[in-house]
């Protein structure tokens, strides 16, 4: 059983998973392309090399595990966490410790082994950011989880270990450190403010504009003022809600674009650079909060994070997000289709 | 000027290094040898490749920039901040910046361009920790800086740029996120228990044995309880102490044993893993306090770090660090001398 152990100084949990690989030898170094001897896992035709799914979207009422489906959730194979079992909450000596129960789920993004969601069709996106949202719900009524993070690995160099791309999920009996610090951070700001601080971002660079990459009407683009990573870029919502899993449909629409737009102006600005998104949402079944603001953080894989940036929270980041989103926006407005030439020939 | 800007939601501060490379297409990938066309930059005989030293300690009394040093300080040649200047703190609507003044210098460990701290006999070890410590006096008088980064990057994966084996020294005139978290969990146990959470560690740990790799008379190694990554090592000074800068001579000389211990572990168990270490103190010129108590941060750096685990704060460990412990146990009882067979041929 793997288990959930809490450092005693900065209250920071860790999965200690004993069933993956122990040896170093055993560490996975770069990715496959995802086909053992051509076959990938994760492709129509082959739902049998998965786990059974818990949840996909199919036109027409298909059979479970069919080779018909848009969107797909299957369980990891190799989960960090196990789904069975109490939380089984004790100490030794100074240390906590629990068991390791969790969910770890994957979510097909869609049929296509080759396109990444910068080159998929806003619809397509849209269906598995409801893949996202249901799965959120249904694993929310497990009284024992408290949190579900939200997350893609694209890229090797990024964390990726299957080529067809795909999120993951993992609910967690606790709330991970760095969100509960942007929790804490964000209840400081309305405390002094009566404002929520990301409607306040959300305002300052909407008018400033240096920083933002695309916007429309559900979302703004950025990239924040004080970037940990070169490219480093944030989706906000512009309408205020605490929670990912409470959007409004207009907002899986509008957001499927706006995810698009970042995404393609990092490919296109960085050749298909490795990178990760990771949902920020407050924790499972809390009431809506004035303070806290749901988001999306991207952040591309370009420079070493190593020991140093994990010890000391503290970045070096030689890319202005001021030039960063400047790149961005340009490369996004050359994309777009020349205007006809009014003149002949 | 680079500046330092401040994360509005969580406090954490970011170096944008505008002097450093702007493109990613000059992001640097991989490490050099540090010989450019043959000649290494920190190699005695080629001083005048570097910016003049700030210190070096020599047999006698011989010339600054001559070549017969044992350790030398010199500036980064590529500082990620600026000594001069003014802090300039100021506000831009909600956010806040200031000045990026500080100190970038570079300890060379030693002469030798081959070995690294696993292969240094341990009183070329204690030099640089020396060095390390008058370094840290010096820094402290200028009243801008409130904290000095004390940290050493091994092999290009853990982000080293030169070969040359050598240590690194920040001054910020800011205490990092995650340091400012060490002391405010330190409080809080002391608040608690009216002890000091490290000394209860020390405690603990020395009596289960499980998770220790390496014990002298002033440390204790120790594979932490609730470690992020495979093979983490604690270096914990059994003597009370807030401050690196503040310890006593015999503890630079138990230190340079345990250092080399735990990165000879780390070689011989991991074939010369990239690593990184981190000394953790309390801030500059602190009264020395109770409840916090330095030691050093051993990270080598097996897995891929991604936006993934900065992002949440979250990480998943395959080794359990009582296996990490009882294996660099092994390897360390293994590689000492054979005793000398009493029977003769």
């Amino acid at each position: 059983m793997p288990e959930l152990r809490k450092d005693p100084i900065v209250g920071r949990w860790v999965i200690i998973s004993t069933e993956r690989s122990k040896r170093p030898s055993d560490f996975p170094h770069g990715s496959t392309n995802g086909r053992n001897g051509s076959v990938c896992v994760f492709c129509p035709g082959n739902e049998q090399l998965t786990p059974p799914e818990v949840l996909a979207y199919r036109n027409g009422g298909s059979v479970a595990n069919a080779n018909d489906w848009h969107v797909r959730v299957v369980p990891n194979k190799f989960p960090a966490l196990k789904i069975e079992g109490s939380m089984g909450r004790r100490g030794e000596g100074l240390y906590d410790l629990m068991n390791g129960v969790g969910a770890h789920e994957v979510v097909i993004d869609s049929t296509d082994h080759e396109r990444g969601v910068a080159d998929l069709e806003p619809q397509q996106i849209e269906e598995f950011l409801w893949a996202y949202r249901d799965r959120v719900l249904d694993l929310s009524k497990d009284e024992r989880f408290r949190y579900v993070l939200i997350f893609k690995n694209h890229g090797a160099e990024a964390g990726a270990s299957l080529a067809h791309p795909h999120s993951q999920m993992i609910a967690l009996p606790i709330v991970p450190l760095n969100v509960q610090e942007e929790l804490r951070g964000a209840l400081d700001y309305f405390t002094l403010k009566e404002r929520c601080i990301f409607c306040d971002i959300l305002d300052q660079d909407s008018r400033d504009r240096r920083r933002v990459v695309f916007e429309n009407e559900g979302f703004l683009v950025i990239s924040p003022f004080a970037p940990r990573f070169p490219f480093e870029l944030w989706l906000l919502p512009k309408n205020h809600g605490s929670h990912f899993e409470h959007v409004a449909s207009q907002e899986h629409r509008t957001m499927a674009h706006a995810l698009k737009a970042a995404l393609r102006a990092l490919k296109l600005a960085l050749a298909d650079p490795p990178f990760n998104y990771i949902i920020h949402s407050a924790p499972l079944r809390e009431a809506p909060s004035a303070h806290y603001h749901w988001h999306v953080e991207i952040t591309p894989a370009l420079t070493k994070v190593a020991g140093f940036e994990v010890g000391t929270g503290f970045y070096i980041n030689p890319m202005p997000p001021e030039h960063a989103a400047e790149h961005l926006r340009q490369v996004l407005s050359d994309s777009e289709p020349a205007p006809i030439a009014a003149s002949a020939s």
